[in-house]
């Protein structure tokens, strides 16, 4: 037991990062039922879909789960509105300001935490008043922040000056990895990329297949000039690169980017066209697994390595 | 004990990092004293002062030192040979190819480490023969790899596929840090940008006190068409960003770099036209402190997050 498992009575401090095109209600249900958090992923989803997907979690779960909502796509209070009115207890916001919602949310019996990539936005929610914190370093898949700053950096200058309970995400999808967050001081762990390349992901089979064969440096953090966002090497990263090189401004890279390009990638399964948003950590992923083998494999992992270093001694 | 202890002789699995501009004998046999092992960093001299450096080091201390070379700077036999004449019996080579040197130096009785950004470097390493490595993540300060791999990351990645002892470096700054990188599969850690921020450290006091100062975000990987170097985000940094948003092409940059902008910034102190490299975890630091009370706050901090660790259970 500890202030995340308490704070959403789950039985793991392990939340499942809610991913556009691989977290549905049946990714999110099966790692509740596993013992952590699932997050549905509405950055992709229209309200009518996200309502869909809320039930059928419902129905898939007697465990609490949550909702992602990166204020970047969403954020209006007719969507946020439907969510309570559907039970929905848990919410996650991300991209964006965590003042203009959170108030708004924990009036309405939500617990709220929020995702940044810098001490000075993790600084901001705690004056907004969210229950908990997600510290995302550099490595994480998509979105990251513009300042570049690693899980093994950020977890332990936020634990530094922020009292609330602080989940530590980017590069962590192993037990050692949860074991090593805990240690910088987090009290958590959220794990997106490892649970993209599950049975229950909604992503396509061509990207999961190609989570699986990715080795370390095969991603990269592109489009700096619009939102950093991190993207397995394809054609279209090195299409990205090569206007970069050149001096591409924002204006022209967003020609190239166009609309649904990770859909495309991720749902679609276009490898050489699409975004192929993961993080870092994949680079260590052999195989697709079910969800309850990932969580069951990351805490048997995580204890055995807690054993081994109670062990060292100097 | 451990292997890294075990294979140097010394307290602690904590060395400090070879940094040009800032570890010289004072440095090196101050951390040796205190439990770790030091290193001169050899980078920033010609063989004259390296000569004076390594003697200076043995009078300095009785426990074991080493030296760091940079092969990009260095790496001529003779240079070798005159460490080996003066007794030098741990090198740390970086920045090259690890088969050049290894059996040569190892032939004459020295340990040799090797520094590494990617997996691929790391098997390359062992091929070689090398007695250890250093994994050393995109957060470190100064030259980096081109793979951008995180500490969280690449320590795991490495430690699954090469048995030799394994030193993790790069975001490493306190002793949560160092067990963190246990945690995560190291036998030791490598700490650069802390010592340089030390009372013994030679860097320039304008330096020093410009590393207490920075958060989290002033650091950034630059240079990257030459070859990606971690500075503090000043006056130079931003020229150099400038002349990258337009398109500048390598060698545009390396007219604007010119030579010796790092003893400008870091041994001179001019902050605005010098090179300030240091790695992200200098955001944490608050204080310039005596190398004996760094390495006791690490080792103090280390086994008190180890104990509560510990107590984590479920």
């Amino acid at each position: 037991m500890n202030r995340i498992t308490n704070l959403f009575h789950i039985q793991y401090p392990l939340i499942q990062g809610g991913m556009i095109w691989c977290s549905g209600w049946e990714l999110a249900s099966a790692v509740s039922n596993a013992g952590g958090l699932g997050l549905i992923g509405s950055g992709s989803m229209k309200p009518d879909v996200l309502k869909e997907h809320i039930r059928k979690c419902k129905a898939a779960t007697d465990k609490p789960f949550g909702v992602n909502v990166p204020l970047l796509y969403h954020g209006n209070e007719e969507m946020f509105g439907m969510m309570i009115d559907e039970g929905v207890n848990i919410i996650f916001t991300s991209a964006g300001n965590p003042a203009k919602f959170t108030s708004f949310l924990k009036s309405h019996g939500v617990k709220v935490v929020h995702v940044v990539a810098s001490v000075k936005s993790a600084l901001k929610c705690e004056e907004a008043g969210v229950d908990a914190i997600v510290a995302e370093g550099f490595e994480a898949g998509g979105h990251n922040g513009r300042e570049e700053t690693t899980t093994m950096v950020l977890v332990p200058m936020i634990r530094e000056q922020v009292k609330l309970p602080l989940i530590a995400a980017g590069g962590i999808g192993s037990g050692r990895g949860m074991l090593a967050a805990m240690a910088l001081g987090a009290d958590g762990v959220q794990i997106g990329s490892r649970f993209a390349a599950t049975t229950e992901s909604s992503a396509h089979t061509n990207f999961k297949n190609k989570l699986i064969e990715i080795k370390d440096g095969d991603t990269m953090l592109a489009l700096k000039k619009l939102m950093p966002v991190r993207l397995i090497k394809n054609k279209f990263y090195f299409d990205v690169e090569d206007l970069e090189n050149k001096g591409a401004q924002a204006e022209e890279l967003m020609t190239l980017l166009g609309k649904g390009r990770s859909k495309l990638g991720m749902f679609d399964g276009d490898l050489d066209e699409g975004e192929l948003e993961i993080g870092q950590i994949a680079g260590l992923f052999k195989e697709i697994k079910p969800v309850a083998t990932v969580v069951s494999d990351i805490i048997k992992e995580f204890n055995q390595a807690k054993s081994e270093l109670a062990k060292i001694s100097f």
